[in-house]
C-alpha cells in the first residue's frame, strides 16, 4: 500500500474549514501532520483555539470514543464540557498529535486593515456554538516556520492545502529560498477565474484577505493547484444532504450539522441556493484525490490595488503580446477548471458519517 | 419601411475599422449621419486623414462609379491616384456627404502615454498601401461637440458606434448632462470579459487605452452594449474568406483585400489562427441587427490602476455582497455574451463584395 500523502493545512476555521479538516482526517490517503493557522473567518487567535478544538475532537472520536459508545454520546450532546471534563478526549490526555502552529496576525505588508468573515461562519467560527476553550497549545513554531520545516524534513513529501489568505505561505517562501523547492504542492483555496468574487466583484475572500502574499505565492515557482471559486461554487450541500446528516450516526457528521446552520442561512440570503459551497472540503479532496479535478496551467497575477484589488488574473500563455508584460516571464501554475462534484459531495458525506 | 436607423461611428482606422465603416455604408438598415475620430491604431491625425479617405472612396463607389465602370476598374489599380484626380470622387467634388468630426488627441486624463496598435494596422492604418492624402477636411467642430448635436437633434434616435478608445463619448458626457438621455444607444467595441485581452493578459486595446474614460462611459447610466473580444474573438475571416474577396468584383471587397495582408500577418504571429477577427465590422453589426448577438445585463466597472489597468469588470448583480462594493449603485449595461458568428461573417462578405 502507498505511503499516505503528508499534508498541512493552513486554516482559519471557519465552518467549511473544520468540514475540510474532519474530510482529511478521515481520509485514509493522506496523513495530516500539522495545522497552521491563520485570520479570514475569524482572527488569528481564535482561528488557532478552534483549529485546537477540531483536532482535539477529531482525534478523540477516532481513536476512543468507538469503545465509549455512551460516553461518546453524551460527549456529543454536552460537548464543550464533555472536551473539558472526560478523559475520554485526546487533547485531555496530552495526545494532541497533530500539531496546530500559529500563524501571522496581519498581512504580509502590516497596514491592511483586516478583513474577518464572521458574518459568514458566526462570531465564534464555529456556527455560534460557543464550544469551551480546548486546553490544548500550539506548539511554539510559528506557522511559517513549521512549514519551512517539516518540508525540509520531508523535500517533495509535503502538501500545503492552504483554505485562508496566504500570509503563512508568503512569510514561508521569503524566510527561505528552499521552500518552494521542498513543498511538495501547494493546493490553495483561492481566487475567482473568470467569475466573480465573494467579496465584491472582483474578489475571492482569502485572495483579497491578502492580495500582496498572494501574488508572492503565485509567482514563486512552487508547484501550485488553485481551486478557485469557479469551480468550488459547483459543489454544492443541499438542505437535504444537511438532513441526511442530522439522520446519520456519525458523531463528525451530527457535530457538522450542528454548526452548519449559520452557514446556511448566509448562503440563503446571499446567493438565494438552497445549500452550501464546499469551499475547503473540495480544496483538501483536491489534494486528496487529483482526478477529483481537471486544470489549466499558466501565469496568475493579483492585483494589489484600486477597485479590483485581490483579483485573480489568468494567462494561459497562448497569445504572444507585442509587449513584455506583468505576467511574461512568470512560472506557470495549475487553476482548477472542473471538478467531480456529485463525487466530491459524496466523499464528504461518507467521510462524516462513517465517524 | 421603416426609417433607417442613425448612427454616428467613432472610429481609429485601422484596418478592421475600414471594413466596418463600408459595411455601415453598405447597409440600408442604417443611416451614418457623420464619423467622429480617435487615436488607437493610429494617431487621432491620422485617423481622421483615414476616415475621410474611406468616407470618399466609399461614397464614390456607391452613386458613380457604377455608372463609370471604365473608370472604377482603373481607379481601383490606381486607388491614390484616382481619388487625387478624377472628378469620379465625391470628395473632391465637395460631396463628402457624411461629415467628419475629429476627436480628442490625448486621454481624458492627458497625462497618460498613448498605446498605437500601427503594428496591427500598419503605420498608415491601412495596410501600408500609402495612399495619397484626402482633398477633404475634417468640419469644425469637434467629436465630443458633434456628438451632443447630433444626438439633441435627434433625441433617441441615434446610435453611437464607438470603435475606438472612449475619450470622444466621455468628453460628450462630461460636457453635456443630456447626451446619455439623449443618444439612443452606445454600441461600442470594448472590454475583454472573463477573458484574458489583447495588450495584454487583463486588458483590451480600446480600453486599455483610456481606461478612466470608458469608467465613465460604463458608469454614465446610457443604453450602453459593449462588444468584448470574448465575443469578437468568435468571428474569424479565414484565409480562404480572403481569398474570395480577392476574386470578387466588389470593389469595396477589393480593396478591403489589399490592406488586409498586414492584419492576417499580425493574427498568424500573435494567435497563429489562419484567420483575422472581425472586431470593428461585428460591432457595427450588433448595431444594423441587434439579434445577431445576445448579452447579459449587469454593473461595469474599468480598473484604471496597476498591473490589471484597463480590465473591464462586469457584476451580474446576482451575488448579494455583506459590504457595499465599488459596484453597488452603478447603473446597468449589456455585455454580448454570444455572436452569431456565421451570420457576420457572411454578411461582411455579402456587403464588400456587392459594392
Amino acid at each position: 500500500m502507498e505511503e499516505p500523502k503528508k499534508i498541512i493545512i493552513d486554516t482559519d476555521p471557519g465552518v467549511d474549514d473544520a468540514m475540510a479538516i474532519f474530510v482529511a482526517l478521515q481520509s485514509p490517503e493522506v496523513e495530516v501532520i500539522g495545522l497552521t493557522t491563520i485570520y479570514g473567518n475569524v482572527y488569528t487567535t481564535l482561528a488557532t483555539r478552534n483549529a485546537l478544538h477540531l483536532v482535539s475532537l477529531s482525534l478523540s472520536l477516532n481513536y476512543i470514543v468507538f469503545s465509549f459508545w455512551e460516553i461518546a454520546v453524551e460527549m456529543l450532546d454536552l460537548m464543550g464540557a464533555a472536551v473539558r471534563s472526560s478523559d475520554t478526549s485526546l487533547e485531555i490526555a496530552g495526545r494532541t498529535d497533530i500539531p496546530v502552529a500559529e500563524g501571522s496576525h496581519v498581512t504580509i505588508t502590516v497596514c491592511t486593515k483586516l478583513r474577518i468573515a464572521d458574518f459568514v461562519h458566526g462570531t465564534d467560527g464555529l456556527g455560534n456554538q460557543n464550544f469551551p476553550p480546548p486546553k490544548g497549545a500550539p506548539i511554539k513554531q510559528s506557522a511559517a516556520e513549521f512549514l519551512v520545516k517539516q518540508t525540509n524534513l520531508y523535500p517533495g513529501k509535503v502538501t500545503v492545502v492552504a483554505l485562508g489568505p496566504l500570509t503563512n505561505i508568503a512569510l514561508a517562501i521569503q524566510s527561505d529560498p528552499e521552500f518552494v523547492k521542498n513543498v511538495g504542492q501547494i493546493v490553495l483555496l483561492g481566487g475567482a477565474f473568470s467569475v466573480n468574487g465573494n467579496v465584491n466583484p472582483a474578489a475571492e475572500a482569502n485572495i483579497f484577505g491578502d492580495p500582496d502574499a498572494a501574488d508572492i505565492v503565485f509567482t514563486s515557482g512552487a508547484d501550485i493547484l488553485a481551486i478557485g471559486i469557479n469551480v468550488t461554487h459547483q459543489v454544492v450541500l443541499t438542505d437535504a444532504d444537511q438532513d441526511k446528516l442530522a439522520e446519520s450516526s456519525g458523531k463528525l457528521a451530527q457535530y457538522m450539522c450542528k454548526i452548519l446552520d449559520v452557514y446556511f442561512s448566509y448562503h440563503h440570503d446571499a446567493y438565494s441556493t438552497k445549500g452550501v459551497y464546499l469551499h475547503d472540503p473540495t480544496t483538501v479532496l483536491a489534494a486528496v484525490d487529483p482526478s477529483l479535478i481537471t486544470y489549466v496551467e499558466g501565469a496568475v497575477r493579483v492585483q494589489t490595488v484600486g477597485i479590483t484589488r485581490g483579483l485573480t488574473l489568468f494567462y494561459n500563455k497562448q497569445k504572444r503580446f507585442a509587449e513584455v508584460t506583468e505576467w511574461s516571464d512568470k512560472p506557470s501554475v495549475k487553476v482548477a477548471v472542473t471538478v467531480n462534484a456529485p463525487e466530491v459531495v459524496k466523499l464528504v458525506m461518507e467521510r462524516l458519517m462513517n465517524s
